[in-house]
C-alpha cells in the first residue's frame, strides 16, 4: 500500500514545481477554516493586498483563481475575448502556443505573431501585427520552455492607441524576475504558485486592472467555474463574500505564506539576488561544458534553459539526477524536448545551497571534476 | 499582519468544508514531489484504484479535476456535451440549477425537471422528461442545499432505452452516504473533496465509464483547461504521463489520505455510520425544537437540513455559534436562506463527540437545557 508518508524527498530544481519551503508546508497543514468564516475573509483581504504588492498593481481585482496557473489562462480568455476578437498572440515557446489553442476555442481571430524559441520576439514583429487593429495582445513574460524573458517595452502604447487589452503570462516571473504590471501598463496577468513562490500548484495569482473589469461586462463568459462576474461576488463584492464555489482553503493558506516571503525578503532584493542566482549558475554550469539557449540580456533569471552537449543521454543524466542523487532537473518540451534541460532558479532555489548541490551532481553525471565548476558557482555569487 | 498561524480553531459542522482530519493535514504538509516523478506516478496509480473503491466502479477513468467540485460539473459538461444535445436536469435544490446554467453555457437544449425543494424528484417525472427524446439526462444525488438523497433507481433503464448517459452530481454523498456507480449504471460522476473525505477543498473527484468515454471522443471540448483529451495524458495514457497542467501535488496527498481514512473504515460501516449519526443528531435536535425538511426516507445522511424555529434569530445563533463557541453550521441558500440550518455529518463529523458539542452548543443559543437532547444524541448511537 502506498502512503504519502513514505514518498522520497528530492530537492526540486527544475521548471516547477519548485522545492517548497517549511513556512508555506506548515502553513498547508494548518486546521480548515469554513470559506465564509470572518477570519478567513480577513485573511483573503490580506492575501488580495500581497498579491497586489508583488505584482506591483493597485488593480482591486487581484485574487487566485482556483485551479493552477493554467486555469489563470483560462479565466483570462473566458471573461476577457468575445468570439470574433482580433488577438494579436505572441508566441515563441510551448506557453505561447498553448495560447493561441484556448484562443481559437473562444473563438478568437488569432493573429499568430511567431518569434524564434529560445528568443524574445522583437517589438517591431508585433508591431507589425497591429496594422490591421486588434482587441487585445497576448504576451509570455516569462517562456518556462526556454528560460527567455520578453520585454513589454512598447506593448503597452501599442495597445493603448488601438483600445485593446494587453494580457500576460507571468507564471515564472512572479516573485522572481522584475515584474511591473502598472509601470508596464499590462491589464491582465495571471501566475502560477509552483514557481518563484515556492507554493505547491493549485491555485493561479490573477488581477485584471480597470480597462480588463471594463471589457469583462461585455463578454459573455461561457464557462461558469471561471465566470468572474460570479467570482469576484465572493473575492471582491461590496457588501461582503457571496457563495460562489468553496475556496481552496488550505492551498490560500500556502499562498498567503509564501507571499509573505517575497514581501519580507522585499522585491527588489529577490529579484536581484535571482539575477545573482542566475549568473553563478550560468558560470558553474559553463565550467561543466553547457550554454545557454537565450541570449544575454533575453535571458529570464527564475529558469536556466541550457543546450545538452552532443552524445550525453538526456534521460539517463536526469533520472540518474533524481533518483541517485534526489535532485529534479526538467528535459525540454517541444522542439526542445531532448536537447535542453530546464534548471530552475526559483526563490529558495536561487541560493547558493541547492546550487552547489546541482553543480557537484551535474559534474558527477557529466564525467567532470567539479572543483572548477563550484569556484565559479561561488565566484559569481561573490564578485561584484 | 494577519498570518495564517493565528486563525482560530473552529469545529466545522456546516455543508462544507468540513473538519479535516489530522491525517490528512499531516499529508498536505508532505514535501512536494515533481508531478512527473515517478514515485508521485505510483501514488496517482494508487489514488486512481482508491476512487475506484469508493465510487463502486471499475472505471478505467478515475481521478481529480484540478478544481473544487464544480470544477467537475465543469469537465462533465464541456466534454459529455455538445451544443443543441437535449439534456434532462433534474432541479430540486441550489445545484441542479447551478447544472442548468452550465448546461446552457455549453448550448445544451435543458429540459427542467422541476422536483420541489426538500423532496426527492419523483421518478414519473423524470420520466415523463424522456418522451421526446434526450442524450444525457443529469441528477443529483446528494443536494447539499436541502438535504435531499435522489433516489437513483430506473434512472439508467430510462437512460440505456434513449442510448443516452447518466449524470450524476455526488459531491456531498462520496464516502458518507451508500452510492454505487456501477451497479447503479451512472455513466459519469464528479464529487468533492471537502464534505464526506474530510480533504481541504480544490478537488473533484471525477469517473467516466465507457459509454462516456465513447461520447466524449464526439464533443469538441471547449474549454483547454477541463479537457479530458488532453487531461487523460496525464492521468490515464498509456505510454506514461504525458504533460498537460501541474497537478496539484498536495492536495492529492491529502485525498489519498482521506480516501485511505475511508477505505480502512470499510464503506458499508462508513455509510452505516453516516445514518446513526444522521439518525442520532436528528434525535437530539428534534428535543431543541427543530424539524427536519427532508421527509423520512429521502433524507441525505451525511447533511441534515432543519428548519429554523418561528422567531430564532438566525444570523444571531450563527454568528455566536461561530464566534463564542467555535463550532460552524450552514445557513441556508437560495430559496432557503433565512429559514434553514445546515449540519453536516460528513466523516470525522459524524461521530458522537463533535455532535455532543454541537447539541450542547446549540441548546444553549436557544435558550433549552441541553439534558434531554443529549439523552436523546446518546440514545441514537446506542439504540438498534
Amino acid at each position: 500500500m502506498t502512503s504519502t508518508f513514505d514518498l522520497p524527498q528530492r530537492l526540486l530544481l527544475g521548471a516547477g514545481p519548485s522545492q517548497t519551503t517549511d513556512r508555506v508546508l506548515r502553513a498547508l497543514g494548518s486546521p480548515t477554516l469554513g470559506h465564509l468564516d470572518p477570519a478567513f475573509g480577513e485573511l483573503l483581504d490580506d492575501l488580495s493586498a500581497r498579491l497586489r504588492t508583488v505584482f506591483r498593481t493597485e488593480n482591486r481585482v487581484a485574487f487566485p483563481v482556483s485551479g493552477t496557473g493554467s486555469a489563470g489562462m483560462e479565466t483570462m480568455v473566458a471573461n476577457l475575448v468575445s468570439p470574433g476578437d482580433r488577438v494579436i498572440c505572441g508566441i515563441h515557446g510551448l506557453f505561447g502556443e498553448r495560447m493561441a489553442d484556448e484562443l481559437a476555442r473562444h473563438g478568437a481571430h488569432v493573429v499568430r505573431v511567431e518569434g524564434e524559441w529560445g528568443r524574445a520576439i522583437p517589438l517591431e514583429l508585433m508591431t507589425e501585427a497591429t496594422k490591421d487593429g486588434f482587441d487585445a495582445m497576448f504576451v509570455v513574460h516569462a517562456e518556462t520552455s526556454t528560460g527567455v524573458a520578453q520585454p513589454l517595452d512598447g506593448l503597452a502604447d501599442l495597445c493603448r492607441a488601438n483600445d485593446a487589452l494587453l494580457l500576460v503570462d507571468c507564471v515564472t516571473s512572479l516573485g522572481g524576475h522584475r515584474l511591473e504590471l502598472d509601470a508596464w501598463g499590462v491589464d491582465a496577468a495571471f501566475s502560477g504558485t509552483q514557481k518563484c513562490l515556492n507554493v505547491p500548484p493549485g491555485l493561479a495569482p490573477f488581477t485584471l486592472g480597470p480597462r480588463a473589469v471594463a471589457k469583462a461586462e461585455t463578454v459573455d463568459c461561457p464557462s461558469w467555474y471561471f465566470d468572474l462576474s460570479l467570482v469576484l461576488g465572493y473575492w471582491s463584492g461590496d457588501g461582503g463574500r457571496a457563495y460562489h464555489h468553496t475556496a481552496p482553503i488550505n492551498l490560500i493558506y500556502g499562498l498567503h505564506e509564501g507571499l509573505g516571503d517575497v514581501i519580507e525578503e522585499g522585491l527588489e532584493a529577490r529579484w536581484a539576488r535571482h539575477e545573482r542566482a542566475h549568473g553563478a549558475l550560468l558560470r558553474a554550469v559553463r565550467a561543466l561544458g553547457l550554454e545557454r539557449l537565450a541570449p544575454e540580456g533575453e535571458q529570464l533569471n527564475s529558469l536556466l534553459a541550457v543546450r545538452i552537449p552532443e552524445g550525453v543521454d538526456d534521460a539517463a543524466v536526469r533520472g540518474s539526477l533524481l533518483l541517485e542523487d534526489g535532485i529534479e532537473i526538467s528535459g525540454g518540451v517541444g522542439k526542445f524536448a531532448g536537447s535542453v534541460w530546464r534548471l530552475g532558479v526559483m526563490g529558495f532555489g536561487a541560493n547558493p545551497e541547492p546550487q552547489r548541490r546541482l553543480v557537484e551532481a551535474l559534474a558527477k553525471r557529466l564525467g567532470h571534476e567539479p572543483a572548477d565548476a563550484l569556484a565559479e558557482l561561488d565566484a559569481g555569487w561573490t564578485s561584484d
